[in-house]
């Protein structure tokens, strides 16, 4: 376990050091890495300064296996890295052909001519080899110094997670041969942290006492349970977590929604799928998010028809036919009323499965009765309806975020037939 | 412009070096201490080791004028910093009757007995004078080594942020009695970065030249502009700054959309609450993220009466009204549907304006002639209608992203009476 591989993070940007942006980029690289056996034991945030930066490449250098640069290798002025790379290695900026092509390629699928300064981006120093973007017209560069492997990435996250994901963690295997380390993720709906930690004690213990280790990884709404094991018995490892798994599964049976790189909408997705079942949605108080969440999935077309957001009490009484009477008498964060919405949708769009949230997400709209964070949420299809209430917190965001996830596994339950919280 | 004060921000702590926890309390210290008018030009995070820690601690001191420690100040065995500082300063930890006093009133107010783990948390470098905690046992320390002025606080971000706050800011302005800072941020849509760049070449050597500092912050479908300065005088500085942005107005003038902590969803927000309308949104490809983004304001129920999320034809058809004739001749994303989508959900709200996208977000379901990427957008009003295409990229959340705020910056444009793209 101590002979693992060490890698540093350099991160490059003003915009980091006011805190303007936060480094996600660092944390999103340093999962990935861990996820093939790369430890990173070092993260450095220095600003977009040739000094600095030739002073952090130097410092690092045959410190550490693996050093990743991300930042300062887009178009314009500020973008110096490339410069402090080639006074680094001592070597120039040449003209790359298939970066150029790249770059046309990206220029002309979106209609826009390539200028000068577009030109300019297929310049690399001609030490290095060049990992290509394919969403974006800054290339990766690798290089190797004082036994270090240095690799310079863009900084826009979408782009450097696409290199990363498509073109380095593939490079880096082959390269460093690391030792399996097999990661077995369990998503859980539902059930706060501090709970699930009680709940779990005695097989956490045993998790453990196996030479695994386990993370909680809390997000608002799920918590998830990373088990992790170093091997070079792959097999057997593997056998060892399944068993882990399965007793796990003995304890929360029905509150482990999904594993891995499951979401609650690619589960609730495939379920409808497999059953060629279809889904709405009404929604007051997430907004549309439930509708974004499902529509994140490829392909979703194939069994989600639409949502109302219904954000005015006329949408809810002329579209979703919730009774006027009832948003009077109850409001309209209510069981009477999101149990309407939940069958006014279901009817409106002719969908098998329906799902429907009236909440106050914040900051304000609060009452004594019903303070922030109050959600009613319902789901419903021909034969049956079910509708519950929660109490979130005080976080617009979180409060929008916790109802739509729970609301989805609501759902998830109400299509696998399982019993209702 | 040279002259300002540098401090170092090292954070503490394996969970950030693993990406379990993204180290939002760098971002937000750096902030802190930007507003003050001290530059943080470097943060470090390193993993819960005296070894590493007294490396990167012998490395600083003397480098900066100031470091803030953050981390493993704890009470529990991973905790090793107030260890490691003892090592760093030839010191030994003695116990201080002010700590064990505010310990012991935090526990007391939680009706919990102090144990000898809380007594232990009383004991600090000898060294050290003392910051008190008021949201905690852990309290923060300050001492200063070859002329590094050093501060170590606990990692807890209420703690972190109460100490700094209350105690630390006051104490650093008496000490350091630094130059203010000032950033401006530009929020520009719809004009790539490098195109931004080409555009803006004179202007921004004119901001150099003034000797404030330029930095490009892209993100889908946006690029921000921060221009920063250091002033003794404040008034002139700003002035400074606000003559630049006059400048740049008369560039792009109609492509700015807000400044500062403005979203695209804040400002059309703004606009319909000062004209008194409101809005409805009918979404094919988007599914649901532009009614999440205008939702996300608090009070958007006052001008955002709802959405439809219309992601089958069935829907397009039977709700927006679009002509089946016009779906089969041209197919969904094409101009006459997205056109008549904005005009059938602005009678069906009943709504002022109306925005509708319609596209192929990806990965599947792109042709030669519609490739992914390609979305039509409209906005329209009683009496208008503008509608346009793009092509976008191939990444499905990208696609979406950039589809949602070119559609809420048409929708900008249309409310202020600007001209359509």
């Amino acid at each position: 376990m101590e002979k693992r591989m060490n890698a540093s993070i350099i991160s490059i940007g003003d915009e980091l050091l006011i805190g303007q942006v936060v480094n996600t980029n660092a944390a999103w690289l340093a999962q990935q890495l861990n996820l093939i056996g790369i430890y990173v034991n070092r993260i450095i945030i220095i600003p977009d300064k040739m000094e600095d930066i030739l002073y952090t490449l130097k410092n690092i250098s045959g410190k550490c296996q693996l050093a990743i640069i991300t930042g300062g290798m887009g178009p314009t002025k500020d973008d110096i890295t490339k410069y402090s790379l080639c006074e680094f290695l001592n070597t120039k900026l040449v003209f790359s052909e298939p970066v150029f092509e790249n770059i046309k390629t990206i220029f002309s699928k979106r209609n826009i001519p390539v200028s000068d300064t577009n030109r300019k981006q297929a310049e690399v120093p001609e030490v290095c080899e060049i990992i290509m973007n394919d969403f974006g017209t800054a290339p990766g560069l690798w290089f190797t110094k004082s036994d270090t492997v240095f690799v310079a990435l863009p900084g826009v996250p979408f782009e450097m997670e696409g290199i990363v994901s498509n073109r380095l963690i593939p490079k880096l295997t082959s390269y460093f041969k690391p030792p399996y380390i097999i990661h077995k993720t369990i998503h859980i709906q539902g059930i706060p942290e501090s709970h699930l930690s009680d709940m779990l004690e005695e097989w956490e213990r045993g998790v453990k006492e196996s030479g695994l280790s386990l993370a909680y990884l809390p997000q608002p709404g799920i918590v998830k349970l990373r088990i992790s094991g170093v091997a070079d018995d792959l097999q057997k490892m593997q056998t060892l977590i399944n068993s882990k798994i399965t007793s796990l599964q003995s304890i929360v049976p029905d509150d482990i929604f999904g594993y891995d790189n499951d979401t609650l909408e690619s589960v609730v997705g495939e379920l409808l799928k497999q059953k060629g079942r279809t889904l709405a949605a009404a929604e007051s108080c997430t907004g549309g998010k439930i509708a974004t969440m499902l529509t994140s999935v490829p392909g979703s077309s194939q069994y989600f028809i639409g949502s109302v957001v219904a954000y005015s009490n006329d949408v809810k009484i002329n579209t979703l036919s919730v009774n006027p009477y009832n948003i009077n008498k109850y409001g309209a964060v209510s069981q009477q009323v999101v149990e309407e919405m939940a069958k006014g949708i279901l009817r409106f769009f002719n969908s098998d499965y329906a799902v429907a949230t009236s909440g106050i997400a914040g900051p304000d709209g609060g009452t004594p009765e019903k303070p922030v964070g109050t959600v009613w949420i319902a789901v419903a299809s021909a034969d049956k309806l079910h509708s519950k209430k929660f109490i979130f917190g005080n976080l617009r965001d979180v409060n929008i975020t916790r109802a739509s996830v729970t609301a989805l596994n609501m759902l998830r339950k109400l299509i696998s037939d399982l019993k209702p919280d």
